[in-house]
């Protein structure tokens, strides 16, 4: 279907792999799972969004529904956002507070497929949200979850990009913008700042009203960016001026200073005060991750810390902070680059067969690899051995258990590497031994 | 959303749990994972059924065809089956044959919401797709990863009852009725055995015309159901009289006879001439599955044989064999007869803090103990300890490390088992190392 990842086997594995890396990194850090349904009302759903979003919802309507003429009462989540939102305002009395979840499933979003652009995709979210408060340590410990995570993958080196939306709009009070819609107005034009460029977005800065002047100081500020933890520092005390700038900027100080302590490598984050994030929602931290090598490719893994989640669905008050990588579309762009691609196969060994006779010794073989926690496949339908290994080729299993009738008689089995086409005989109780060596 | 499971954390674990275990063995047998995009092209998806299926799907439909009043092109997959189908058919030159593949994904109906009825709901399934032709072994081995399954989730007990339709329908030629529609509709009848009863199912017998000695004949064959092997054979040694029914018995033998020598344990499967199977494209073996102590649940994983897997969509004969697991389902029905329910929580120690001058203590043993694979959460808003324990305790989590500035002096933490509020004091350097073994 147009705008949706359909994978080959070799491919899909590579992805499982890449979100079983990611939830075991998101359980140390002591995150829990949830899941919500993939559809949600449409009232609950679009409460809290509007614009262009809700014109790219796919709505659902079941058949009965539809012959009836009536209004789909029903849409899939375009985000994990909205969702966890509404699950946390629903179960808020049966969760522990800080509540730390994952969630890891596709989302939708109804617009026309492009090349690149997906209309059903991967989120893997993690937020921390607290009742009441939320200490700011958990803004450090967002992108140290982001850090682990992005090393384990082994996708090459990566910076992450941490600002606090108060400091921009502390800058903007400075240059006389006090009103917060203008404000939003202008950090959409300064986020563009590293695709379109200075001079296109001093021209937007200009277009909404400013003097060029404070343009120019404004640029010169936020184009700022740190090379490690000192210069860090030093960016961000050569900023006051008002309180919000202030405020921004010690909260900025303490956590990069709490990242450090959790063991962030200083090379792998950077103050970049350009950095807003198009949402709304985001009141102060905010993170972008680059890879070093493409940065083309854009943020990978953002996020940041909003004061109140769910306030639509609940009275409480619910502060947090998170991030989300859209895997989907990530896998897409590795493998375009190269990156990723195809693993072997998830199954070890292809146990061969060459004359009905084998048939018992052969599933004795599989069954000894099976007990020893291999993953098997059988050939049941005897054939010549080329077909058998071209097979095992094709679907990218690395090894083949072989045993004629002479091997049958010695009680020995030959263990064929694919990969580099060497072989071993072996008893046949020290197969399953050897090949877990092997595999591992 | 009513129809759906949305479970708290401790739930979605058990449910996880659930899920990698499935894999795990599936992965064992030599099984490939797919994934499928939740929408089909509706014209793809309602090809294959109609009747009753049809009616209960749900439609998606993009704000912009909505607007435009246009009939929506998408649907929700309501099986996995027809996506496998769509899938092999449009990858069939990329795929090494017999392909052997499983998909965990969700699907959907579009019926009203009942109790114990779902609208979202995971199915877990594998097959085994041959070109041209599919060797009768598969069809053992499919009760082989089923018995590995069961035995691996430890829900209890269970039986594989096991037919082939081919018998049944021997039977009804024998008794002469040779129309395929006719038997079908019969077919469905006797399917009801166990759930109707033989007097309910012998009324509707007769109601279809057929005469009562030889419904009587009939429902005394097909109530055989053998205890062992031994047993299993002489049901099926007792039946012969037409081609049909002499195909049928020789396949289920060699079935069977194959499954004992793949280790499935003779306790755990059945002959049961009464199984049919609902759907109508099971051609061959039949298999239901039932929890011993557990059988008004119904069957817990089903499947069976069939002759061609997509026709509709490619040109190719694929034959098939293959089962499938309704988790959503089966994991609501355990739940309410309390054989599962919440797990502990997946992070393993809540690192506690009593005073802010502990807090590079307390980091340093949290990543002491990630760095060995634990899952930790670190507490970094200091609060009395009995508060910190009760979130604990809420949270699920098994253990705390506790650090005061008396054993920050000595360089020691305590570990507490909040099980068994046993404690013990450790030495920093230890704690992870014994942790994990604890765990373990």
């Amino acid at each position: 279907m147009p705008g949706t990842l359909e994978l080959l086997p070799a491919e899909q594995i590579t992805f499982q792999r890449m979100l079983d890396g990611i939830r075991t990194t998101f359980e140390r850090f002591g995150f829990v799972p949830v899941e919500t349904p993939v559809m949600e009302l449409s009232e609950v759903l679009l409460t809290k969004t509007g614009g262009e979003t809700e014109r790219e919802v796919f709505f659902v309507q079941s058949t009965g529904s539809l012959e009836q003429g009536k209004a789909p009462e029903l849409a899939l989540r375009f985000d994990l956002t909205v969702p966890t939102a509404r699950y946390v305002a629903e179960h808020e009395h049966d969760l522990a507070f800080p509540f730390r979840r994952y969630q890891m499933q596709r989302a939708y979003r109804g617009e026309r497929p492009q090349r690149g652009r997906f209309r059903e995709f991967y989120q893997c979210d993690i937020d921390v949200i607290g009742r009441g408060t939320l200490p700011l340590y958990h803004d450090a410990e967002i992108p140290a979850v982001i850090e682990r995570v992005f090393d384990d993958l082994s996708i090459g080196e990566f910076t992450i990009r941490i600002n606090n939306r108060k400091i921009m709009r502390g800058l903007l009070e400075r240059a006389g913008e006090v009103e917060p819609d203008r404000q939003t107005l202008l950090l959409r034009e300064i986020d563009k700042l590293d695709k379109r460029g200075r001079d296109a977005v001093a021209v937007s800065l200009e277009g909404l009203g400013l003097d060029q002047k404070a343009v120019a100081d404004l640029l010169d500020v936020v184009s700022s960016r740190s090379t490690d933890h000192a210069s860090a520092r030093q960016v961000l005390s050569s900023l006051s001026g008002n309180p919000t700038l202030d405020e921004g900027v010690a909260e900025l100080v303490e956590v990069i200073d709490v990242m450090r302590a959790l063991g962030v490598p200083e090379h792998r984050y950077a103050v970049d005060l350009a950095i807003a994030r198009g949402l709304d929602y985001y009141t102060g931290t905010v993170y972008e991750t680059v890879l070093d090598d493409h940065p083309e490719l854009g943020s990978i893994c953002s996020g940041g810390r909003y004061d109140d989640l769910a306030g639509h669905y609940t009275d409480s008050h619910l502060p947090g902070v998170g991030m989300s990588i859209g895997l989907t579309r990530l896998f897409w762009q590795l493998r375009e680059i190269g990156v990723v691609g195809p693993s072997p196969s998830t199954t070890d060994v292809l146990v061969t067969l060459m004359d009905a006779e084998g048939l018992s010794y052969a599933l004795d073989i599989a069954t000894r690899l099976r007990a020893a926690g291999l993953c098997v496949e059988s050939v049941v339908e005897p054939s010549k051995l080329g077909k058998q290994l071209k097979h095992a080729d094709k679907a990218g299993i690395r090894f083949a258990a072989i045993a004629g009738s002479v091997e049958r008689e010695r009680g020995v089995v030959t263990l064929k590497n694919l990969t580099d086409q060497t072989q071993v005989e072996l008893p046949l109780a020290d197969v399953a031994h050897h090949l877990s060596k092997e595999i591992r």
